[in-house]
């Protein structure tokens, strides 16, 4: 069959609209119509070039929400009309990793899915009879797309899939990453950098949870409104203060319970473990950064733990549709992050407004 | 009183023994008879003048072991005669810390014994009528010192102190490392960097634990034989392999479950946070380093973990004493560790040793 698609020919050029050629869902394969899919900054690192485990020419967009519209053989627990979130984070239930109470990665799809192929190692995508790279098993830029069954969480019908496609990713990693990694607990406080996409998620998730103080460090003093809007209670500006750490060990009686470091840059997630209580207090890194950080061993020897999230702790299947009942229910809210949506066409604008860090999230829409 | 002590009067100089006068115990505070005191690397990092918060003249020794002989006011848990190990981490059971679930951490006594004097801000110790300095709470290189009671295990009479002493530091970091820290479960995978004193502890606490493989990781391989009696199942030497943590990962399928660094190397913590299997591999920092580590955010994100220990994760008046019992029940073994037993007379033969790597532990007897 034909989809229209964005596509990445290459590296640092803008995506195009074209029509793919798309074949059909082979054994535990199911064919997907993407209804709104969210532009995040990871389809932006891979589009720049910076993404080592980057392939073009490659459909990207990882943050997609649909409906099942065919079934390939041997799916059982999907059937045409059911409404799906893709995963890139899918949950087998069968490998060492599902089976490890500790952790939500999955190992059935983690080779191929790095080399942009389906699990029999080829593309379903092809353009002008070339094939064209899946993009981290999702590619949701593409109205049409062939996803295993083992990377589809089913979600409730009556779920806005322009609205809960950001459940796919961005609010998915900061909820999560308080809830299910960090397990933060009622009167916790907690401290996060970078008020973005994913730590206004980290504040909703922290306000869920109960947590006590809820300290947002940003040096746009402009995004803390909204921030407060979804539960911080404090903020501070690493420009206003010599000392950041030192200013929220201060501030907290001797430092954090929980840090989340949402920007991807080492300098905070340093900055994020040197305000950790001593004892107790732990950090986790959830922005990407090619950089190494570093850190004392004092930090751990006295008690500090450091830690890091994917796709906030959530297995794929099990949790996501219970972070859409969250979201159903006003437990979290997600129309408010989401502040454009655009067709297909735009995705190219989507990018810029990302870049030039207007509003939170773009939604595009076929 | 008087009590003979062997004094530290500058960095990097012999050990004198010499008569000091002793103050009586204060308000909280107990004299105790030391009997033994091992003789540890934290010792000899602070009288070769690497421990910045090293003071000088001094009374070194924390690894000690004796019996109550006065108590002074408002002191009602222990009485002359009773038998104690005293603690460097002492236990109030009033401050935030104590009373945090996470942390074996006690507040009470961090700002005065970083400054080598007791809560009054006085030491007990002079030599010729001019103060000389505690050393973490303890100063067991004295035959009598003075000791908060927070900072002081009642243990059972019929243990050995010559023997038991050294559950005052080095037994306790290891083993409590593995059973406090890290809570290893019955078949789990661990890895141990440095296969002395405290290796060959977290090699018998995970053997205690009922750990599956328990792999060594030393350059030299003469420490292989006593590792092996203590539990480890296999030996790596990195100087035979090209990739420590690759060949670790190869080993086990993926990765190790629980790592220990217990050398004080940074390059060694990097390792062990490399051989950590993805998604619940967690690492423990037990040695001390004065250089900064490096990370990658993906060791992190991947769902590894960072962690480290102090004094083994033990709550000292609390644990210690079950520790004592598991050696008298015979569940560990520490007479195989006191390679040697020497009188005051000659600790500065015990330090050589210990610098030559001449054994594991020496114990100095009064």
């Amino acid at each position: 069959m034909k989809t229209k698609a964005a596509v990445a020919f290459e590296p640092n050029k803008p995506l195009e609209i074209v029509e793919l050629d798309l074949a059909a869902p082979r054994k535990g394969e199911v064919l997907v119509e993407i209804v709104a899919s969210g532009v995040c900054h990871t389809d932006a690192y891979t589009l720049d070039g910076r993404n080592p485990g980057g392939y073009f020419p490659v459909v990207l967009g990882h943050e997609g929400a649909g409906i099942v519209r065919e079934v390939g053989g041997n799916v059982h627990g999907l059937k045409p009309g059911d409404h799906v979130i893709p995963l890139y984070t899918p949950e087998c239930r069968e490998c060492d990793l599902c089976l490890h109470p500790k952790t939500n990665l999955c190992s059935a799809l983690l080779e191929t899915q790095a080399r942009g192929v389906m699990p029999d190692q080829t593309s379903r995508f092809s353009y002008e009879g070339r094939p064209v790279y899946h993009y981290m098993g999702c590619s949701t830029f593409s109205n049409f797309t062939v996803v295993p069954e083992i990377a589809l969480a089913k979600i409730r019908k009556d779920a806005p899939l322009d609205k809960v496609c950001y459940i796919g990713c961005g609010a998915t990693t900061g909820i999560g990453a308080v809830i299910f990694t960090m397990k933060v607990e009622a009167g916790a406080s907690v401290a996060v950098w970078g008020l973005g996409g994913i730590g206004l998620n980290v504040i909703q998730g922290a306000k869920m949870a109960g947590a006590g103080r809820i300290i947002g460090v940003d040096i746009n003093p402009a995004k803390a409104d909204l921030a407060t809007q979804f539960g911080m209670t404090d903020f501070v500006n690493p420009r206003d203060v010599d000392d950041v750490a030192g200013h929220l060990r201060e501030m907290t009686g001797g430092g954090l319970d929980y840090t989340f470091e949402c920007i991807g840059n080492v300098d905070a997630m340093r900055q994020a473990m040197d305000a950790c209580h001593i004892g107790w207090g732990e950090s986790c890194v959830i922005g990407v950064d090619g950089n190494e950080f570093t850190g004392h061993p004092y930090h751990l020897l006295y008690g500090r733990t450091w830690k890091g999230t994917m796709f906030g702790g959530a297995r794929g299947r099990t949790d996501v549709p219970k972070i859409v009942d969250w979201y159903m229910d006003g437990k979290i809210d997600i129309d408010e992050l989401i502040t454009r949506t655009l067709p297909l066409e735009k995705i190219n604008t989507a990018f810029d407004l990302m870049h030039q860090g207007d509003g939170i999230r773009s939604v595009i829409t076929y």
